[in-house]
């Protein structure tokens, strides 16, 4: 089973910074994100995975000062490449994964900055490569609004290839460093990618040797028809959101299936659903520690999650406990509004059930109970087929991930499910998925 | 007296690196960065110093394997960015700047990471703002040529003004993170930049609280009339390559005469040109240090580095101890043609002694001496006015900077020109520069 630490400060759980125990200044205090990383490292999970956006939250929807949410908690955080950098010098063996995005971004600095992060870490980066979905975005950068799904996913296929190219720049052993001779590169070892599409035109070479992993973990979360295509033939990771297990089931035999066709081994595709957890020592302890949380909720900010997601749609003009309707189309995440609606569906939930989900785990799986009982429902995934591993989310931080580190890891590892130490040293090694070869090398 | 050191890895002296002692692997190996960086605080260095090129140098200039120089050292370096904050974890007090180009970013991306970095470091970075000089920049980023030297500085000057309009988007204050009454954030202390000029249109806010410093320090090395305007508007410290005390002086009267008239006090802007030493314990000992450096100076490659900066003219098809001509109009810097063109015309230099001196220090001033007499020049410079400090070059790593700080550090630190301890924890501190105020504020 592999695991990934979701860091989503302050927290998924959309009031979860309320929490006595919760240390909302995580958001933007380093000392606190080596506190994290360090839990999660001492838990022998696989990685560490930040997300981004490149705007503050809900900054687009309005005008003036009423455009921001005085009770919204992911406002501010920092950077994520310098991030992963940073918490590179403090651990020694957990990879290292962060989001950037493929729609306000250029390959060749995206490029660059992955493979850095890869030697700085001595080969446990990963790029989680995403095209940007909230429309506060794009008024960063120059746009009223992003480009169409479409297209965005036409500049994500053609910005990884340009990426994965630069990344073979040069070959292992390119730079020799012949003091006695002064030759200090073998020119037969670097390579011009000479990359010309209709979204880029890249000569390269990347100046940069080449990566301790090859290149480092490419992982994917997109789950539209578009989304699947692009993990299928890029990502050795994949974070996805089915609470379901049958869903599950069909999503990572779909993609499996994908990744065949496009002539890679099925093994080397890692489907991880995100999953929260809220553990007690008991049922009833555990079932509390879910209602404190839900008793933080604020309805008017898991309100706001939902409205993001129905396009043109007024969601606050229709009765709170009418049941979720069908979605209109949408430019933003159309693989989240189908996953909506076939949960209010399945589950016959009102438009107030479905906010207050999507503001408790972001829309993914929650289980509450006792170590026992999640690594029961973990292992039946895992050995369903459902998935490969899990990413894990917390409602705020440090201590839920303490947590988990503490009471469901063991539980895991004494069924023999789970790591015990790290046999590794890269990402890769970690995963289980092979360094792949040069494409610019002779045989 | 203030003091950077300017980290080119694996040299500044285009062969340094064949030296017995040079370990040119610092180009890619973290470890090495590590040992540099704390080998400039034990010296008490005011900040180690950047440079940065998106491309391998050379690579535009002809086709095929052939564009390669087996021979030229600067081919691939860990990325600045993550480099700089993966460097603030193992270092507490110097300053930690790095190039990051205006022609080839978006502001919202640069503002971020350095704000970040500030975070991370608690207070410690800068961005050396440049605009793309070297051609082989441009093949990587869809273009064949950069933009005109004047729309790259009509861009670079837009380009800071929406970075430092970002870097104010949250005040001080502006988290609240109130678990009691459920309120993140402080509405009236965050801010939109709507701007909209010719190159940018940037909504805001930055998604990141105010920085330690209230901004990073911005630097700026351009010479040119353009660049010592944008320098005298917007930097902080200024980068500059002037190897005689007159040529110095002139422009540090310029560049603060400048600065006064934008508004700014004088005192805030240092000034801080480039300085290689080659330190001996007697003199005939630095000669032999020197001497034994120029045999390893490659011509071919001394060549190059000239001709990048000849534009049209093919100074290989004149003869090498031809005086070196009037060079004709270029794209690329400017400032650094009419150095080169003065130094030659004021010390009689032919065709290839300019190309030594730009392969020697990359056209910086060169002192050779016993420590006391490397600080007696330093001194006259500074007490003369032609300085407020100096950028240290070296000519290859890591024992020249260690001897910098062995050596000509104490020397200075005897005569009372240079910190004998950090005062401060911040680069302004360092710098004695004050904090800005927050555009946004009310008073």
């Amino acid at each position: 089973m592999h695991l990934a630490a979701f860091l989503f400060t302050p927290g998924s759980h959309s009031s979860g910074w309320r929490h006595p125990d919760a240390i909302p200044e995580c958001d933007m205090d380093f000392a606190q994100y080596v506190r994290i990383a360090q839990a999660a490292e001492r838990g022998k999970l696989d990685t560490i995975f930040f997300q981004d956006t490149v705007a503050v939250n809900g900054s687009a929807a309005l005008d003036g000062v009423s455009r921001f949410r005085p009770k919204q908690g992911r406002q501010a955080y920092l950077e994520p490449t310098t991030l992963l950098a940073a918490l590179a010098t403090v651990t020694s063996r957990i990879g290292l994964i962060a989001t950037a995005t493929t729609t306000y971004n250029e390959p060749y600095n995206i490029a660059r900055r992955f493979a850095s992060i890869d030697h700085i870490s001595g080969g446990r980066a990963g790029w989680n490569l995403v095209t940007s979905q909230i429309e506060d975005e794009a008024g960063n950068f120059g746009a009223d609004h992003h480009m169409q799904h479409a297209l965005r996913y036409e500049r994500a296929e053609e910005f990884y290839d340009v990426v994965a190219g630069l990344w073979d720049s040069f070959e292992d052993g390119a730079l020799i460093r012949d003091k006695a001779s002064g030759d200090y590169i073998d020119p037969a070892k670097l390579h011009f990618l000479d990359h010309r599409g209709r979204h880029f035109t890249v000569r390269g070479p990347l100046n940069m040797a080449r990566c301790p992993q090859g290149r480092p973990i490419v992982s994917q979360a997109g789950s539209s028809d578009a989304g699947m295509e692009l993990a299928a033939r890029t990502a050795d990771l994949v974070f996805t959101a089915q609470s379901d297990m049958s869903e599950a089931q069909a999503f990572a035999a779909d993609l499996k299936a994908r990744a065949a066709r496009h002539g890679r081994d099925p093994a080397h595709v890692k489907v991880m659903p995100g999953l929260m957890t809220i553990i007690g020592r008991t049922e009833a302890e555990a079932q509390q520690k879910y209602e404190a949380l839900q008793r933080l909720l604020d309805d008017a900010n898991a309100m706001r999650l939902l409205a993001r997601l129905c396009g043109d749609l007024d969601i606050h003009s229709l009765p709170p406990d009418a049941p979720l309707p069908e979605l209109p189309p949408s430019n933003a995440a159309k693989a989240r509004q189908r996953h909506l609606m076939e949960k209010a569906k399945r589950e016959d939930l009102s438009i107030i059930q479905v906010a207050r989900y999507l503001g408790t785990s972001l829309g993914h799986q929650l289980l509450v109970g006792t170590p026992a009982r999640i690594a029961d429902s973990m292992e039946a995934w895992l050995r369903e087929g459902a998935c490969d591993g899990f990413t894990l989310m917390f409602p705020y931080y440090p201590t839920p991930l303490e947590d988990f580190v503490a009471l469901v890891v063991p539980e895991l590892q004494r069924r023999g499910l789970f790591r015990t130490e790290y046999r590794g040293h890269t990402l890769r090694e970690h995963l289980g998925i092979p360094v792949p070869p040069n494409r610019f090398a002779a045989d």
